[in-house]
Protein backbone atom coordinates (compact mmCIF):
# COMPACT_ATOMS: atom_id res chain seq x y z
CA UNK A 1 0.00 0.00 0.00
CA UNK A 2 3.16 2.42 0.17
CA UNK A 3 3.14 4.91 -2.91
CA UNK A 4 6.21 4.27 -5.13
CA UNK A 5 9.09 6.67 -3.98
CA UNK A 6 9.62 8.77 -7.40
CA UNK A 7 7.72 10.98 -8.29
CA UNK A 8 6.79 13.28 -5.21
CA UNK A 9 10.69 13.67 -4.20
CA UNK A 10 10.61 17.36 -5.70
CA UNK A 11 7.37 18.26 -4.25
CA UNK A 12 6.56 20.13 -0.87
CA UNK A 13 3.74 18.37 0.77
CA UNK A 14 4.46 19.92 4.58
CA UNK A 15 1.96 22.81 5.84
CA UNK A 16 3.32 26.40 4.13
CA UNK A 17 2.82 29.67 5.88
CA UNK A 18 3.09 32.97 5.29
CA UNK A 19 3.67 36.11 7.67
CA UNK A 20 3.92 39.66 6.04
CA UNK A 21 3.45 43.75 6.45
CA UNK A 22 1.15 45.25 3.86
CA UNK A 23 1.48 49.19 3.64
CA UNK A 24 -2.61 51.14 2.54
CA UNK A 25 -2.27 54.87 1.10
CA UNK A 26 -2.60 57.02 4.26
CA UNK A 27 -6.11 56.92 5.45
CA UNK A 28 -7.27 53.28 3.22
CA UNK A 29 -6.31 50.85 5.82
CA UNK A 30 -9.92 50.23 6.82
CA UNK A 31 -11.18 49.75 2.83
CA UNK A 32 -7.80 47.63 2.48
CA UNK A 33 -8.62 45.11 5.33
CA UNK A 34 -12.62 45.44 3.83
CA UNK A 35 -11.19 44.28 0.44
CA UNK A 36 -8.52 41.15 1.73
CA UNK A 37 -11.20 39.61 3.52
CA UNK A 38 -13.81 39.66 1.24
CA UNK A 39 -11.70 37.77 -1.29
CA UNK A 40 -10.31 35.15 1.41
CA UNK A 41 -13.37 33.64 2.66
CA UNK A 42 -13.66 30.71 0.73
CA UNK A 43 -9.95 29.00 -0.57
CA UNK A 44 -9.29 25.40 -0.71
CA UNK A 45 -6.08 23.85 1.93
CA UNK A 46 -6.35 27.81 3.59
CA UNK A 47 -6.27 27.14 7.21
CA UNK A 48 -5.43 30.05 8.39
CA UNK A 49 -5.39 33.32 7.35
CA UNK A 50 -6.01 36.52 9.91
CA UNK A 51 -5.71 40.05 8.97
CA UNK A 52 -4.37 42.48 11.84
CA UNK A 53 -3.61 46.48 12.63
CA UNK A 54 -0.25 47.34 13.46
CA UNK A 55 -0.42 48.82 16.60
CA UNK A 56 2.57 50.94 15.79
CA UNK A 57 1.57 51.99 12.29
CA UNK A 58 -1.72 53.14 11.42
CA UNK A 59 -1.32 52.75 7.81
CA UNK A 60 -0.23 49.22 7.99
CA UNK A 61 -1.16 45.70 7.97
CA UNK A 62 -0.20 42.22 9.46
CA UNK A 63 -1.40 39.25 7.55
CA UNK A 64 -0.70 35.73 8.83
CA UNK A 65 -1.41 32.87 6.63
CA UNK A 66 -1.45 28.72 6.95
CA UNK A 67 -2.02 26.79 3.96
CA UNK A 68 -2.16 22.83 3.59
CA UNK A 69 0.39 22.76 0.99
CA UNK A 70 2.35 25.71 -0.69
CA UNK A 71 0.47 24.43 -3.98
CA UNK A 72 -2.86 25.63 -2.48
CA UNK A 73 -1.27 28.74 -1.75
CA UNK A 74 0.26 29.29 -5.29
CA UNK A 75 -3.69 28.26 -6.92
CA UNK A 76 -5.72 30.55 -4.57
CA UNK A 77 -3.55 33.52 -6.35
CA UNK A 78 -5.91 32.33 -9.51
CA UNK A 79 -9.15 32.32 -8.12
CA UNK A 80 -11.70 34.63 -9.11
CA UNK A 81 -12.70 36.23 -5.62
CA UNK A 82 -8.73 36.36 -5.40
CA UNK A 83 -8.39 38.28 -8.07
CA UNK A 84 -10.96 40.34 -7.56
CA UNK A 85 -9.71 41.52 -4.43
CA UNK A 86 -6.07 41.79 -5.71
CA UNK A 87 -7.94 44.29 -8.16
CA UNK A 88 -9.72 46.08 -5.86
CA UNK A 89 -6.51 46.46 -3.24
CA UNK A 90 -3.83 46.97 -5.61
CA UNK A 91 -4.67 50.99 -5.78
CA UNK A 92 -4.94 51.57 -2.26
CA UNK A 93 -1.63 49.46 -1.41
CA UNK A 94 1.00 51.90 -0.41
CA UNK A 95 3.96 49.01 -0.39
CA UNK A 96 5.03 45.76 1.72
CA UNK A 97 7.26 45.73 5.02
CA UNK A 98 8.55 42.61 6.02
CA UNK A 99 7.54 39.39 4.60
CA UNK A 100 8.64 35.62 6.18
CA UNK A 101 7.75 31.83 4.66
CA UNK A 102 7.34 29.62 7.06
CA UNK A 103 6.91 25.85 7.77
CA UNK A 104 3.83 25.36 10.68
CA UNK A 105 4.22 22.30 12.22
CA UNK A 106 0.89 22.41 14.57
CA UNK A 107 -0.88 24.31 17.38
CA UNK A 108 -4.22 25.33 18.64
CA UNK A 109 -6.47 26.22 15.60
CA UNK A 110 -5.44 24.23 12.85
CA UNK A 111 -7.82 21.31 11.55
CA UNK A 112 -6.71 18.36 13.71
CA UNK B 1 -28.61 46.10 29.26
CA UNK B 2 -25.99 47.91 27.71
CA UNK B 3 -22.98 48.01 30.29
CA UNK B 4 -22.25 51.09 32.23
CA UNK B 5 -19.53 52.90 30.33
CA UNK B 6 -16.96 54.02 32.52
CA UNK B 7 -15.22 51.28 34.29
CA UNK B 8 -13.68 49.23 30.82
CA UNK B 9 -12.59 52.64 29.27
CA UNK B 10 -8.75 51.58 29.95
CA UNK B 11 -9.04 48.10 29.27
CA UNK B 12 -7.84 46.64 26.09
CA UNK B 13 -10.91 44.81 24.22
CA UNK B 14 -10.28 43.46 21.16
CA UNK B 15 -8.59 40.70 19.79
CA UNK B 16 -4.51 40.51 20.46
CA UNK B 17 -1.78 39.19 18.61
CA UNK B 18 1.79 38.35 18.77
CA UNK B 19 4.46 37.30 15.84
CA UNK B 20 8.12 36.02 16.71
CA UNK B 21 10.97 33.99 16.19
CA UNK B 22 12.31 32.18 18.71
CA UNK B 23 15.70 30.71 18.57
CA UNK B 24 16.26 27.18 20.18
CA UNK B 25 20.02 25.83 20.77
CA UNK B 26 21.92 23.91 18.27
CA UNK B 27 19.92 20.63 17.24
CA UNK B 28 17.24 21.19 19.58
CA UNK B 29 14.62 22.78 17.57
CA UNK B 30 12.35 19.43 17.41
CA UNK B 31 12.48 19.63 21.57
CA UNK B 32 11.64 22.81 21.96
CA UNK B 33 8.82 22.71 19.18
CA UNK B 34 7.80 19.36 21.46
CA UNK B 35 7.50 21.10 24.75
CA UNK B 36 5.44 24.45 23.29
CA UNK B 37 2.96 22.58 21.80
CA UNK B 38 2.61 20.27 24.70
CA UNK B 39 2.09 23.19 27.16
CA UNK B 40 -0.12 25.43 25.05
CA UNK B 41 -3.46 22.88 24.17
CA UNK B 42 -5.46 24.06 26.78
CA UNK B 43 -5.44 27.73 27.02
CA UNK B 44 -8.77 29.97 27.54
CA UNK B 45 -9.12 32.92 25.29
CA UNK B 46 -6.65 31.49 22.22
CA UNK B 47 -7.78 31.62 19.02
CA UNK B 48 -5.02 30.58 17.02
CA UNK B 49 -1.10 29.24 18.48
CA UNK B 50 0.61 28.45 15.51
CA UNK B 51 4.24 27.37 15.24
CA UNK B 52 6.09 26.98 12.32
CA UNK B 53 9.98 25.83 11.23
CA UNK B 54 12.13 29.07 9.48
CA UNK B 55 12.89 27.42 6.47
CA UNK B 56 15.94 29.76 6.42
CA UNK B 57 17.06 28.85 9.85
CA UNK B 58 17.42 25.29 10.82
CA UNK B 59 17.08 26.52 14.96
CA UNK B 60 14.67 28.97 14.80
CA UNK B 61 11.18 28.70 14.96
CA UNK B 62 7.93 31.06 14.20
CA UNK B 63 5.49 31.16 16.89
CA UNK B 64 2.04 33.61 15.21
CA UNK B 65 -0.87 34.05 18.16
CA UNK B 66 -3.90 35.40 18.62
CA UNK B 67 -5.89 35.52 21.42
CA UNK B 68 -9.38 36.73 22.11
CA UNK B 69 -7.74 40.04 24.41
CA UNK B 70 -4.55 40.90 25.78
CA UNK B 71 -6.02 39.75 29.10
CA UNK B 72 -6.08 36.13 28.08
CA UNK B 73 -2.51 36.53 26.91
CA UNK B 74 -1.22 37.43 29.84
CA UNK B 75 -3.21 35.48 32.47
CA UNK B 76 -2.13 32.02 29.76
CA UNK B 77 1.61 32.41 31.08
CA UNK B 78 0.11 31.70 34.74
CA UNK B 79 -1.26 28.40 33.92
CA UNK B 80 0.20 25.43 35.54
CA UNK B 81 1.08 23.87 32.23
CA UNK B 82 2.54 26.93 30.63
CA UNK B 83 4.71 27.02 33.17
CA UNK B 84 5.88 23.57 32.90
CA UNK B 85 6.22 24.81 29.52
CA UNK B 86 8.50 27.65 30.17
CA UNK B 87 10.49 25.12 32.52
CA UNK B 88 11.29 22.79 29.80
CA UNK B 89 11.96 24.96 27.28
CA UNK B 90 13.78 27.33 28.85
CA UNK B 91 17.20 25.50 29.54
CA UNK B 92 17.20 24.86 25.24
CA UNK B 93 16.06 28.93 23.59
CA UNK B 94 19.21 30.10 22.63
CA UNK B 95 17.51 33.38 21.90
CA UNK B 96 14.50 35.66 20.38
CA UNK B 97 14.39 37.38 17.21
CA UNK B 98 11.84 39.49 15.91
CA UNK B 99 8.64 40.15 17.94
CA UNK B 100 5.67 42.36 16.87
CA UNK B 101 2.20 42.89 18.42
CA UNK B 102 -0.76 43.12 16.42
CA UNK B 103 -4.46 43.49 16.89
CA UNK B 104 -6.12 40.86 14.93
CA UNK B 105 -9.72 42.27 12.95
CA UNK B 106 -11.05 39.18 11.43
CA UNK B 107 -10.12 36.17 8.47
CA UNK B 108 -10.34 32.42 8.04
CA UNK B 109 -9.80 30.46 11.00
CA UNK B 110 -10.89 32.41 13.66
CA UNK B 111 -14.35 31.70 15.68
CA UNK B 112 -16.80 33.33 14.09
Amino acid sequence: MAAAGGAAAQEKTGMYGLIGKMLAKPGKRDELIGALLAGTGSMPGCLSYVVAHDPTNADAIWITEVWDSQASHQASLKLPAVQQAIAKARPIIAGFGERFETEPVGGVGLPA
